[in-house]
């Protein structure tokens, strides 16, 4: 099959010319017994148990072409994947990746894609490499990333394990994300509000740090392992804002949560409190740990779990709801 | 959370209430550890492997709501992911599933969607359940399945292993789903060549094998693990029709296969030779046996494995390329 150039279409060329142009430059996972080629790959399970995860991201809600690279979604879309891997205790070993795209899509982006993919796995989770795919044809470009890990032998850390007395506790940044949101939606975007590439760059230089948290997020992938080893009673990826998410924590705990805001927002990148405890797609991971564990990795103390019910900052309650909802929340018009 | 009625929209809902929803309709899976619900889910994997397989379905090319229903469809991702399992000589364990869906559509289309891959799991894989999903918001109706299973101990079955001398045989129907969207595309079209709901009944009534085969296959899953404890050389879900399908095998094991043209083709329900070369979508097994293999399960022989490259009918080449390619054939204008 000859290599079809990359400014060729996909509607220009097969899914089998496309595919044999985009696997080569995936990341191999050690886990493979069988590969791509196959109607399936075969992984390796060392514990006998492994960890799913299945996330999608769809044009329009979960990213903007006037601001997301190929590159970044292909990066994005294994970050946040594997970042709920790590919220399991659990080391990432591989990803399937599924593409619809329009038949008008340069293959090229579809190979940028990938190298997002290849260099989000090298980079945050090395030994962690893509193993199947699939290709198809959408008006509505969407990628949906199934994930797994290995557990190493340990528990998985689930959500309902936090005890009162413990400290609670996050790796990565809180609303930092959800910041670079809210500055491209106020300076990326045209008279009608719509997503304006031309405006992107500035917007990016002027706020390198919140707005690459938003589009090509680092997650400490690392640190979900480390805080498995480290006795963590709870753990989550920070998703939908720490406010729902410590919630949710708090519920299957059948504990209170309480955060102390002095340890919350980064002012000198122009996060405020409110927006750290809300604002979404962080992939920080937040968990729980024995009042006399010492913190492993980039976690930091930001409060206590207690006796109750519910989320609390600096001892009162905190009922804002907070994150982000696709189907409440998702206005088509500013897609 | 209150629950909602099944004519509310997606986007009069939440998509935690929506998940609550669907999450006890779908089956269960034998391989649980953790279940939905945490970051991730852990499953069982007895002999330290699991196989993994992902398909994506795209409203438009892979499905037309004029023809398929909720129901239809849930069951077709189901069984469409079940058969690579199978054909791999595994048993089917789990599914995780992503949604992308129009926010007008009825919460009751999804659990419409969430009984057919229950009935799909029951029916063709006992113990193979949903242990994980994710919904999104989209212009674009999109279902992604990622399936995973368990080889027991087994090796799994290759494309590349076919011998010289072995017999090729097949389990399931040969250009059956073919023939039923032919008649579809015949007889259940408007004016302007489009899918239309109202045509639709009388060509399932006059149709009801090939239709049924199209919306709702039953690929012979049980066959594949029967397959490969018989001895299979070699396995292949024949998604792509067999012509293309049975030229990987040929290809991946360095050798050629010879069909016997007599053994095809089912004049009872009006598929032809050619069709049963070249339709796609069955979703059969093709496997090849030692020739002292008394075949297992439903397979029946169709040809044997001879000294060359390539496909072969009745010793002569067959060089049409059959099978379906999204990019190249999809009109998106008949979709």
């Amino acid at each position: 099959m000859s290599e079809r150039p990359a400014d060729a279409t996909l509607g220009a060329t097969s899914e089998r010319a496309t595919l044999a142009q985009i696997f080569p430059r995936l990341p191999q996972s050690s886990a493979t017994i069988v590969g791509p080629g196959d109607d399936a790959a075969v992984l390796a399970a060392p514990d006998a148990r492994y960890v799913v995860t299945t996330d999608m991201m769809v044009h329009g809600p979960d990213f903007r072409w006037a601001w997301s690279s190929p590159y970044d979604l292909g990066w994005k879309a294994a970050a946040t994947n594997l970042s709920d891997v790590a919220a399991m205790g659990a080391v990432p070993t591989a990803l399937v990746v599924a593409i619809a795209a329009p038949s008008s899509t340069p293959v090229g982006h579809l190979l940028a894609l990938a190298d997002g993919l290849r260099d989000a796995c090298s980079r945050l989770a090395p030994g962690c490499g893509v193993v199947g795919g699939d290709l198809s044809v959408s008006d509505t470009f969407t990628i949906a990333v199934t994930a797994f890990g290995d557990l190493q032998g340990r528990d998985p850390v689930l959500r309902s394990g936090a005890r009162v007395g413990d400290i609670v506790a996050v790796s990565g940044p809180l609303g930092l994300a959800a910041t670079g949101l809210r500055q491209l939606f106020e300076s990326a975007v045209d008279a009608e509000g719509e997503p304006d590439a031309s405006l992107f760059a500035g917007v990016l230089g002027a706020h390198p740090h919140t707005v690459t948290a938003q589009l090509r997020p680092h997650p400490p992938i690392a640190d979900g392992p480390l805080a498995a080893q480290a006795g963590a009673t709870a753990m989550l990826d920070l998703s939908d804002g720490l406010a729902l998410d410590a919630r949710r924590v708090a519920e299957a705990s059948g504990v209170a949560i309480d955060l102390d805001a002095s340890r919350l927002g980064a002012s000198g990148l122009g996060v405020d409190t409110r927006t750290a405890l809300t604002g979404g797609e962080d992939h920080s991971l937040f968990a729980t740990f024995g009042a006399q564990a010492s913190l492993p990795g980039g976690f930091r103390a930001i409060g206590r779990v207690v006796d109750g019910a519910g989320l609390l900052v600096d001892g009162r309650p905190f009922d804002e709801r907070g994150g982000w909802d696709p189907y409440l929340e998702w206005n088509g018009q500013a897609g």
